[in-house]
């Protein structure tokens, strides 16, 4: 087998390890004769392995005990939801920051809550240009003051269709904020160290850096959890998940065992400083094909908000993308595609995805522009 | 490798050539170079493995052309919640029929529903003996006259933890019912065929018949999902998923999948009618077993509501249950534990347990009387 180059936003390419692990012991786990799926969630030999996950994950991102990490189902557009079901008042207000897509979803399933719960759902800042689906969007917010005793700040800290990242420079960390700050992550999760005691509740659909679709992190303060409504129906309450470890419906078994892979690889590769010392590499492989290219392709993104995740870019004629894009599938290369919603090349370069992956890259990008300049 | 004889609950044992299937193609699959965790949800590969998945199941179930089928997250518990948020409206009853411990758990969760919408929930029967966390399930109910004008009927046609079963013998159907039927099905879906079109709305967490935990099954009545309340977050709303082929959001794609593979070997094994055959002889396998006994195993559950799924026993001498489970263990047969809420013996026979895996217990259960009788 060869395998592809895969570039994919998410589900998107896991540690080739975590799924050999996986293959070598899909029949017999642990030597008990049985699939981990097989296992009952409530089995020595499956809480393990949700133990195991739960400790790495604290250990990579040197999660404070006065937070929980909790496994769950729905991925970040379920979150869009629960989120202000749990946390927004009637009579209070959240703020929301938009700077892509994946904003402007999480605001509008808060506002479907605030109109059913009686809060209040105000954006605070956008940096998108134009109207509707027309939106652009090039650039993160520099800075997200809170309206005045907010429920909580809203945030999505990298998005995966237009590329723009808060933060995303080496060194740059997140800015402070008075009212609690909520993080959707998906994208921009596991893939360097980064401060989580800034951060009141974070949440991250898997299928990017921690595993496949199918499981849904979150890494939030206890005491923000204790703040959510009690009046919801047990299952979308986070306390119930954090009372119950997880543990208090059937949790997506498989799911978890594989984010356990995932995670023990990272540690293997020397933990989130060696994941962000690769991916800028990878980064810079891949964006310094487009800055070198004198204008044959273009990032729309301002270069303090290029994601080191997502890598948005056009050729400067785009009837050559399809081109671009048959070229690159003849060299194994998937996934480059942009989204539909935008058009364009897009490359992910998610933890999985190798320094060698993206020095394919940045050399058919070079190659191409040589040859069709 | 000796495979064990698994009698899990849920998860649950799944067919060995489904997992083979898995392994034989977990790093490449269909010759992407990729796994299929690996592939986008958008993409040709997923999508193909999506609609055959929608399809075998129709076709195993005749499900009408009048229905959806739908790949959801989140298991029974979260339907629990969902289905009185989508069809229980202000100023409307829910009737909820209650014959174990799953039916509490989804009348619990209509209750907080109906707290927070308006709506109101009654009991329309109950088989339940005594009070609160004592009380015991030892029949199905034979009727459930809906109240006049009720949003719809809940059910839950299989009672994993007591061992009861609606319409459980050869030949038996649903009751016809004047509202909507509503019925968690988790552990009585696809062990044999049955009539769709009683149903309204259908639910059934895979882990028991259908694949690994993490996939909720939905089949439903597209004129249902259409009365759904439209003003709740999208991603809780049922017809979200239906206009949208259950890829509204990323889809737990590797578990349905693996749902894929355990229907293609349904079918291959002869469909439902097949199923059952192989289902009625492993429940008379177990249930002839304690009737052979003279008493030194008895099933608290009615004959005629005995669940052809799970067999629930205790044995007349009870600290000897803890030396039958240690026999079996011994004999590589696991999972035979009771639920901890009601202790005792529980033998799962979901589709994956073999006819042979049935005969080895009722062996097991004849050998172990004579010597300890």
């Amino acid at each position: 087998m060869t395998r592809a180059i895969n570039f994919n936003a998410g589900p998107a390419a896991l540690p080739l390890p975590a799924l050999e692990r996986a293959q070598a012991e899909l029949l017999d786990f642990a030597g008990s004769g049985m699939s981990v799926m097989e296992h009952s969630h409530r089995g020595k030999e499956y809480e393990a392995v949700h133990r195991e996950a739960q400790v790495l994950l604290r250990e990579l991102l040197k999660v404070p005990d006065s937070y929980d990490v909790l496994f769950l189902q729905g991925g970040a557009t379920q979150e869009f939801a629960q989120v202000p079901l749990n946390f927004l008042p009637a009579g209070k207000t959240a703020d929301y920051v938009i700077a892509g897509a994946w904003g402007e979803k999480a605001l509008s399933e808060a506002k479907a809550c605030a109109a059913l719960g009686g809060g209040a759902v105000r954006v605070s800042v956008s940096t998108g240009k134009g109207e509707g689906k027309e939106k652009q969007y090039t650039s993160a917010p520099a800075d997200f003051a809170a309206a005045p005793g907010a429920a909580y700040v809203h945030i999505t800290s990298n998005e995966t269709i237009h590329g723009v990242q808060l933060a995303s420079q080496p060194g740059a960390e997140f800015p402070r904020c008075e009212a609690p700050l909520v993080a959707d992550m998906s994208s921009d999760f596991l893939w360097r160290p980064f401060d989580v005691s800034r951060f009141a509740f974070i949440y991250a659909g898997a299928q990017k850096n921690i595993g496949p679709s199918g499981v849904t992190v979150v890494v939030a303060k206890k005491d923000f959890i204790a703040q959510g409504r009690k009046d919801l129906p047990k299952i979308f309450q986070y306390r119930t998940h954090a009372e119950n470890d997880s543990l208090y419906n059937t949790p997506p078994t498989f799911g978890i065992y594989l984010v356990r892979n995932v995670l023990a690889w990272v540690k293997e590769q020397g933990g989130l400083s060696a994941m962000e010392k690769a991916n800028r590499e990878k980064a810079r492989l891949v964006y310094g094909a487009i800055d070198a290219s004198g204008g044959f392709y273009r990032c729309p993104v301002e270069p303090q908000s290029r994601s080191a995740m997502n890598a948005v870019f056009r050729l400067r004629d785009e009837k050559l993308e399809e081109q671009f894009l048959a070229e690159a599938k003849k060299q194994r290369m998937v996934g480059l595609k942009g989204h539909r919603s935008v058009g364009g090349i897009r490359a992910s370069l998610y933890n999985a995805v190798t320094v060698g992956n993206a020095r394919a890259l940045s050399s058919l990008m070079a190659e191409f522009a040589r040859r069709n300049g």
